[in-house]
């Protein structure tokens, strides 16, 4: 993608996250460049978002022209740019109108788009109603369960093109403050496949046990010379282990796509496939895009005037 | 315990945890003033040990004159003052010879109380074996199960005077890194006993759905506007709760002892009384005392030598 020719770009992608800023020059459905910050919804005041993203991709935006630009993630939260409501499941993953986000700029129209809420149990989701919905529109008709690991994960069960129910886990969030800031962290460093392995069979057996298992990596690498990176992919899998036996009600018996960035979805399907569940693999970024494009199509109905 | 009569001091009792240090001045069982700083066990390399305990207590200490320290707790470990090896069970929980850590000040004759191992599971206790210990000073010939909740909570199996096998969990540390660092923790704040109860329930009945639960908390605080003091007390119950669940095996059936700062060990006290565990419970820092007075007796077979 160097030296893209950006005279074809015809609207811009949006990630915008609570720690981090992407976006991509589009033409249709394809990425001509991209660019990153770490400008993350966590550190701006309501004002300061237009001005990070012009920091970011102002130099795309041709003069005197309008360009859409279709946002999801947290910028669509109470504390973002401007909240796009959620909206109640069972419902589509995307739908109009969209919100319009103020900006002073005429070159900038940005839309942002909607997250989803279950009322019971209470959950959300913002920003993965987007890599759903750019899954379905790539598998139309497709019926099943979508697990999208990550900081928070989340398993969506999906009828008929609508979303019927979801639940979120805290698994990501757990696993990098236990790596990084809690007394484990001394015992952490790199990655061993048979502590994944070792991890999961514990925690998808007995996720009852968790608390006690993350205190004993501690003692294992005190007592019995446990490895650092045998220690760091067996708290991984302890983790992930305990969310699938918890999640069970979601795939048993289903057919699963998993969407999230490369390692993190392997680890998942490969742990899935051990289960005997059916699984495909989707990489988070493309779905994003996907999702960003079939909402862009909303656009017929709030429309970007110059 | 103002103006207290140094005079009358015979031994200094001191408490060494990771991150902070406690000093007594001791009268055979009783303090006669006590002094705490921040210099705790983590921020200190081996030679900082004995300055940073003559800056908090070299006041006490008499010219000309040998006064025996008697030190338990993170102070002992391999990154500590000096290495007081774990001694495996079933053991008692405290044992001759002491290890002598080194001093230049002429003052101070300082032990350290060695920690438990137990080999499988893998598991240790560094700290909590001296309030065994003064437990079972204070109660001669108790058999049963002692819980000591904390940062790492511990709950060890006596029996006839000696630590048969325990376990810990990492609650607490737990809780602190989801309520101070995770997204829960601009939800949470206070304190609402009603969330407790309700946490507890979840976790002690459903342990397996904890990562699930936990996004839960922040779930409804955005769809069901769930208080900060509910939200926080709830965390704490479900993860009470689960620890509870998991430590079964330790409390079903026996008579239990909680010993711990006192609002946590209330929690967990009225928790198993819920359960219809019969239990006590017992200020930690007493525990403490009790059980370096009782290391104190031990020094006669390594003495304080002039």
């Amino acid at each position: 993608m160097s030296a893209p020719d950006l005279s074809m770009m015809d609207w811009i992608a949006v990630d915008w996250g609570t720690s981090h800023l992407r976006a991509w020059a589009m033409t249709g459905d394809r990425p001509l460049c991209h660019a990153r910050s770490g400008q993350g919804m966590a550190q701006l005041s309501q004002d300061a978002f237009e001005p990070a993203l012009l920091a970011l991709i102002g130099d795309w935006l041709p003069a005197g022209q309008v360009t859409p630009v279709l946002a999801c993630g947290m910028v669509g939260s109470r504390q973002g740019w401007v909240e796009a409501r959620y909206r109640a499941v069972p419902c589509t993953p995307l739908a109009g109108p969209l919100v319009r986000a103020p900006a002073r700029d005429g070159r900038l129209c940005c839309h942002i788009v909607a997250g989803l809420k279950q009322t019971s149990p209470a959950d959300v989701i913002r920003g993965e109603e987007t890599q759903i919905a750019g899954f379905l529109a790539r598998n139309p008709g497709w019926d099943g369960v979508i697990c999208l690991p990550g900081t928070h994960s989340k398993w969506a069960h999906i009828s008929a093109g609508e979303v019927v129910s979801f639940q979120s886990f805290l698994t990501g969030e757990i696993f990098a403050l236990l790596s990084e800031q809690s007394v484990l962290r001394h015992t952490l460093a790199g990655w061993d496949a048979a502590g994944f392995e070792a991890g999961f069979a514990q925690g998808f057996e007995r996720p009852d046990r968790l608390l006690a298992r993350l205190f004993g990596l501690r003692a294992g690498a005190l007592l019995d010379g446990l490895p650092p990176d045998r220690a760091r992919a067996k708290l991984s899998g302890l983790l992930i282990g305990a969310e699938l036996a918890a999640a069970k009600p979601y795939w048993l018996g289903q057919t699963l796509a998993v969407i999230g960035a490369d390692a993190l979805a392997q680890l998942y399907a490969r742990a899935l496939a051990g289960l005997s569940v059916p699984v495909s693999t989707h990489d988070a970024t493309e779905m994003t895009l996907a999702g960003l494009d079939a909402a862009r199509a909303l656009l017929t109905e709030t429309p970007c005037e110059t």
